[in-house]
């Protein structure tokens, strides 16, 4: 199968919730033993996961994994951000030598960890735990022209389907977004306002510590992109991926389109992963049901995308590091979601009784 | 020892945190491989710790223990609450055979649990995991006189201070709140009007379920309650708690000044937490070095309450149920805290380029 005829495969493969699901979860929780509502928006979790499985109570999600997805950025010879391009491959080798921050929570957490390199600008050597999916050696200046072919954007796509599908059936039961790309909070800010139909200026953050000079590069260069390709998105979405995202961008989309195929919750982590996510969406909205926010990116344009998403994110503590953390610190509180629906006495079995009136 | 003795020794074995070791992992923070700042509330965690442990890295928080402490209380006879008082035995049965959400949670966690009976108003029989120490088989109403007395509120403060040395004694290095008590939300509310000073109405929530009728009978409760304590708040917290509290505020009052005398830190569940950490603070203001505040409980009393300790909780997912399950959640995010001390590579040692200017 062509990459075309595969990503068409999946899209057709991406069902709606099952509402039934659904409704047997709210009705679950409303006889366990504990006040109606009161676990909040895990209640509310719950159902989703319900309905995404199609039954309940819905799979534990475990075992847990991550991808890294990494690839590097044409745009950052406009000066948008101060770290060096090179750190995109010393921090695979970090990643790859387990001393980053999200092999540490990973570790934690029990969570498996792959780095994909969909486009760094290097030739990366094979290693334990790397996959090597290069589409091209890093974006095109979408400032000045599109980021990448629509080829190219179909490629990375199918790539991060693969994933997907690859973990899925190594036995992960959960999937989760990293990313590793110096320069990426630009395309994500770029899928922002173009998707969500926002500023650039409400889009565009300080990433991973921009100055204003470099912030007012950063929405120069996103207003440009964004401009060539506004008659697009409604019609055309991987066209606008191709113009104004990132490899990774287009790698992590079409991750969060493999686990929707194959009904698996996938944990969405910070700005990069929630423009993606806008991406999905257009290119096949009942994805949407797959994807749990793991949380709020103090990135502004996070909080953007996450509104147009319609999630509410679990964790909201400021976090802007990217490469997945975020997420994979969400992790318990998914499967604590699914626990409660699992393990909770009900009034009857544990003879507790009920409310009075 | 007699109590009043155990209670002076304790306050005075806890000390302010230690700034040496707060600036050691601030500078640790700084030389780790991710943007500075990225970690965000994470990063202030993880120098708290470290300020509290008086070493940087501070030491990882594990095992941990979540002690459910369960009392009664005289003024549900005025319909505060729709559930029925023999909840509170039903739910300790329930508890003890696992069933409830605390135990699904502390099971996924790791967290030992024990129940600790300090005001339950009928006989308990010994069980695995049950702590025999009742003070009084619940309180007096706090609406018509003083809920228990001086003694017996220094009693359930040593109680909490007892079943604090004990779990770390036999292992734990991180300590959980929990309660169980049918009406204990309006002794919360009576603690926090009195102790933040903030108007009934402002501290008084829906708890566990109330009605307009039962919350205005809360309300009724507390303003009757807190008018008689008004000029105690400073001079005298002990009569304050006796007063208007519930015998499972005072003995986590006591849990949280004891985990602080022993520098282990202890994470805030919701209201009823954190109305003990009020009057925890007004005794031993040092103790607050100690406190992690796990989530914000829908209850509004609990906002007020984390703002007067100055604490910015964990999580936020609209959580009212109580038993120690929002800090129970927590858990494992203040261990991601310290692990990325004790575990993240440096710029130097990883070989990775810091930022440019």
């Amino acid at each position: 199968m062509n990459d075309a005829a595969k990503l068409e495969q999946t899209i057709t493969d991406i069902k709606p919730a099952q509402q039934r699901a659904i409704q047997e979860a709210r009705q679950l929780q409303s006889r366990l033993t504990k006040p109606a509502g009161s676990l909040g928006a895990l209640e509310d979790l719950s159902a989703r996961l319900a309905g995404l499985a199609g039954t309940c109570p819905p799979p534990l999600p475990e075992p847990a994994a991550v991808a890294v997805f990494a690839g590097d950025h044409g745009v950052c010879a406009r000066g948008v951000t101060p770290w060096p391009s090179e750190v995109t491959v010393q921090m695979i080798a970090n990643f790859l030598a387990g001393g980053a921050v999200v092999n540490a929570f990973s570790r934690q957490m029990g969570a498996r960890v792959v780095i994909v390199d969909v486009g760094v600008a290097a030739t990366l050597e094979p290693a334990d735990g790397l996959i090597l999916s290069k589409i091209r050696p890093g974006t095109a200046d979408l400032g000045s022209g599109p980021a990448m072919t629509r080829d190219e954007a179909v490629a990375a796509l199918v790539a991060g389907i693969d994933v997907a599908r690859r973990l899925v059936s190594e036995g992960a039961r959960v999937l989760i977004t990293g990313d590793m790309g110096i320069g990426n909070t630009t395309p994500s800010a770029a899928l922002i306002a173009a998707f969500a139909g926002v500023d650039p200026a409400a889009a565009v953050g300080r990433g991973g510590g921009a100055d204003d000079a470099m912030v007012a590069a950063k929405i120069a260069a996103v207003d440009a992109a964004v401009s060539r390709h506004r008659l697009e998105v409604e019609r055309d979405p991987i066209a606008v991926l191709a113009g104004v995202g990132g490899l990774e961008h287009a790698a992590i989309a079409g991750y969060l389109l493999g686990a929707a195929a194959l009904r698996v919750p996938v944990i969405l982590d910070g700005v990069i992963a929630v423009s993606a996510a806008l991406a999905a969406q257009a290119i096949a909205p009942d994805s949407v049901a797959a994807m749990v926010a793991g949380h709020r990116s103090a990135e502004p344009g996070a909080t953007v995308a996450l509104a147009a998403l319609g999630l509410e994110p679990l964790i909201d503590l400021g976090l802007r590091l990217g490469e997945g953390t975020g997420a994979v610190l969400a992790l318990p509180l998914v499967a604590s979601a699914v626990r409660v629906l699992r393990e909770v006495a009900t009034f009857d079995s544990a003879g507790v009784s009920e409310q009075e009136g």
